[in-house]
């Protein structure tokens, strides 16, 4: 197979090229490289079944849709990700999300390819009443523009499935921690504490309650969803775990060997569309066989041990 | 008070402007007369309190912006309500809805506006397997590029709501009925009947099961809506009735005094993304007082009524 990934330079998007290749499958990555990083493709560049383009999802839908050419499947993994800034910059979201998505779709159709697998996020539930989260629970309301842009992705996939004969893949994440992390709260928290090994400040009152999944078990699940034929296949990655933010930040500070002070800015949330309680059930995916391999605190030391061996990350602006 | 009304010159919004006037409101008009008819505007044109300014909400925003300026609530029905050629034109619906609405949030930011109302639609619930479909039913999947637009518009809605303290009105219709309306079935049966009297082509197998409303009765409950303080309200409009389209087409001949013969395209859908059956349960908006006064016949047949006295409107090009 030929598969066309998006945002294939960043930390997703690389570990998935990784791990199509390994299967031996040829793989043509696209990356605008505004936050991808050519390091997260030290593995898979020099593989003879690798291209990487570059190219601007939003700018250029010409060379996106020429860059797609003989492609059977596309990830669609490149996104504003920057789920905290959404109310400072409030076209970045539609652009960069939900128009660069219609794009994608719009690529494939012009070469006649019919399937896809994108990343949305459990941020499309918004502030959720049932918990755990299911797939098809209470309709939703948006807190984020962030969300709100995944959910209008969503819905341009699964019209197209409806009105192109597409197929759609959906994975709906929890906050994914591993190898190549380089945004988020153990990003923010490591580079506090790089800082100031003393002091760690906390967005909200640390209570919020969240879940995360460890990008290696990530990419099991993407890859146990897409062999089964689906029209529309929405699937929530999770784990049957939660924590609340502090445990993670006692996780992080024991790795490294830390006691700081700890500060809360307080409040339920930690900015604008933060949800206090992120926990999503995923028996759909469950009952294909697959499971996470490593708990949520296995995943967080990886990821610490990760940001310490690779201190260039944190010059990068990716944050 | 001053509202903002986009669409002005629509089925909807003219008659919206009309009743904001009777109630002694100021109404700023706002459309690009693509389908809008001066000739809907005959109440409120002439009234001191209404203004109309012809502008693009899509290629001006810098206009829209100017044009709200002084407004004190939105109400933004400006849509291209085509639900029926999405894939004929797969980037309509995501310009003429999706980044429209964007544009009008931004104006209204710009313009410290903190209220809108919204013409959502049923169509967002894509083919729920509830029936009456509640506001909070199972999260649902989109099935048509006019859907998956108007449900990415209630997103950015509530997300604005969320991140810049908006109160946001959303209204999920059904088929509105009435004076001035001018696309949907009523209509595409009325120009075939005055075609070829003898004669009606129905798409689909005549058995979806479809819910109408009048536009008195909608104009009714989005007016006792917006009276209501609010963050994010999202209501149902609809009534307690369904009928298929074939009960619709009978009372359109026997209104008309014809007998045609029937010949159905077949199929359980119209055309792609239609849904075989819409009807939705608005308790929640009957539990602040509202109910429609007029049934479905009784609408259908003022439609026809008026159709038949505005001939000229089945010589513009909007349906």
């Amino acid at each position: 197979m030929h598969y066309f990934v998006t945002g294939a330079a960043g930390f997703i998007g690389s570990n998935l090229c990784d791990r199509l290749l390994q299967l031996g499958h040829r793989v043509t990555g696209f990356d605008n490289m505004s936050t991808g990083q050519h390091r997260f493709l030290e593995v898979s560049a020099p593989q003879p079944g690798f291209t990487l383009i570059r190219g601007d999802l939003y700018e250029d839908r010409a060379a996106l849709t020429a860059a797609m050419a003989g492609a059977d499947f596309v990830f669609h993994l490149a996104a504003n990700a920057d789920v905290r800034f959404g109310t400072s910059h409030p076209r970045r979201d539609l652009e960069q999300n939900t128009i660069v998505t219609w794009n994608v779709l719009e690529a494939m159709r012009a070469n006649g390819i019919k399937s896809i697998g994108f990343s949305s996020t459990g941020s499309v539930y918004g502030e959720p009443n049932v918990h755990p989260t299911p797939e098809d629970g209470p309709f939703p309301v948006q807190t984020s523009l962030y969300g709100a842009s995944k959910l209008a992705s969503e819905g341009l996939l699964q019209a197209y499935a409806e009105g192109f004969g597409c197929q759609a893949y959906i994975f709906r994440f929890v906050s994914i921690l591993g190898e190549r992390y380089s945004h988020g709260h153990v990003f923010d928290f490591y580079r506090q504490l790089l800082d100031h090994p003393d002091h760690l400040h906390i967005l909200g009152n640390g209570k919020q309650r969240k879940s995360y999944l460890y990008v290696q078990d990530c990419m099991d699940a993407i890859l146990t969803a897409v062999a089964q034929p689906a029209k529309v296949a929405i699937y929530n990655l999770g784990t049957d775990e939660y924590c609340e933010v502090i445990n993670s930040a006692t996780w992080i500070c024991e790795r490294l060997g830390l006691s700081p002070r700890i500060t809360y800015a307080g409040g339920e949330r930690g900015w604008i569309g933060d949800s206090p309680f992120i926990f999503l059930d995923w028996s759909r995916i469950r009952s294909l066989g697959w499971a996470p391999k490593l708990t949520i605190r296995a995943a967080v030391e990886r990821t610490v041990d990760y940001l310490s061996a690779n201190q260039w990350l944190l010059e990068q602006r990716i944050g």
